[in-house]
Order: C-alpha cells, then sequence, then structure tokens
C-alpha cells in the first residue's frame, strides 16, 4: 500500500472555491477508483489556510492510474489557481 | 472526522525496534479503538529515516480516548528512545 499527505497553502479568500473544486474531485475519486483506498481533505486546526490531502492507494499502479485521469488531470490548475505555492507531496509505502 | 499526521525522524539504527514498537501499538489500536478509522505507519520513499502515522478520528473523544489508552502512554517513551527529536504532529478538521 502507498500512502501520499499532499500538503496545499490556499490563498486568503479563496478557500470557499478551493473546498467547492477539492469536494467535486473527492467524489470524483470515489466513485471510479477502486485502487484509492482514502481520498480525504482536510483543514488543519492552527491554521486555516493549510490543507492537506490525505490519500492511500492499493499499489503503485493505482497511484499510477489515479494520476492519469481526466478529473485529476482537470481540477490539478483549478486548485493550483486557489494556491500560495506549490504543493508539498510526501509519498511513503506502508509499515505493516 | 478528525486527522492526524505525527511525523517522526528515526535515528540511524533504529528501524527495526521502532517498526516493532510502532507494529505493536497499531495492532492494539485496531483491536481496542472503534473511534479509530486508520492508523497506520508509512516510511518515506524518499528518506528511510522518516515515517508518518497517518490517523482519522470519528471524533473528538475517540481522539482524546486514544491518548489516554495504557498502550499508547507505554508505547510512547519506546517510540521516543528511537528517534532524534519529538514528533511533529499536525491535528486537522475533515472538509466533506
Amino acid at each position: 500500500m502507498i500512502g501520499v499527505v499532499a500538503k496545499l497553502a490556499v490563498a486568503d479568500g479563496k478557500n470557499a472555491e478551493f473546498e467547492e473544486v477539492a469536494k467535486d474531485l473527492m467524489a470524483k475519486v470515489k466513485a471510479n477508483e477502486a485502487g484509492c483506498l482514502t481520498y480525504q481533505l482536510y483543514k488543519s486546526k492552527s491554521d486555516g489556510q493549510s490543507y492537506i490531502f490525505m490519500e492511500q492507494y492499493s499499489s503503485e499502479d493505482a497511484l499510477k492510474r489515479h494520476g492519469q485521469t481526466d478529473y485529476f488531470k482537470a481540477a490539478g490548475p483549478k486548485l493550483g489557481a486557489c494556491l500560495t505555492g506549490r504543493p508539498e507531496v510526501e509519498y511513503y509505502d506502508i509499515v505493516e
């Protein structure tokens, strides 16, 4: 299993727009990707402009397929337009 | 729902000991905490000494109960002895 934590810094005043695009993306991932076991947006309790996507995939292939979907590619620029910088994305291997 | 990402930097040579204690803790959390929906150790793909616990709780109460369990309190010093510094723990509210 692969874990991903993508940290996103949202610009002031862009929270609602960002969350709307992110929720639509979450719904599409959940509806279409059996290999994506977790894909959940969270907002920091200590910084209202800081968010993460918490993600778990069954395999490297599932992660690769996620990145190749049309809806993920379409959401990227829309999410990016709400951010103050590039997302910080960390990739992890499960320990079990 | 509450999300937690706890980042842990493990000292060189301490990986096996750290993982053993962490796996025992995971097993106890999964066996005893219905309100803890995710409690999974991951190792960074880019830094073999960097780990996270990826965590999801059904409520603030479930998170609080987790921290008060005897097994969590017992694991803390054992895990801490394997680290190069204090864990970096971030708390999040779900966006849905």
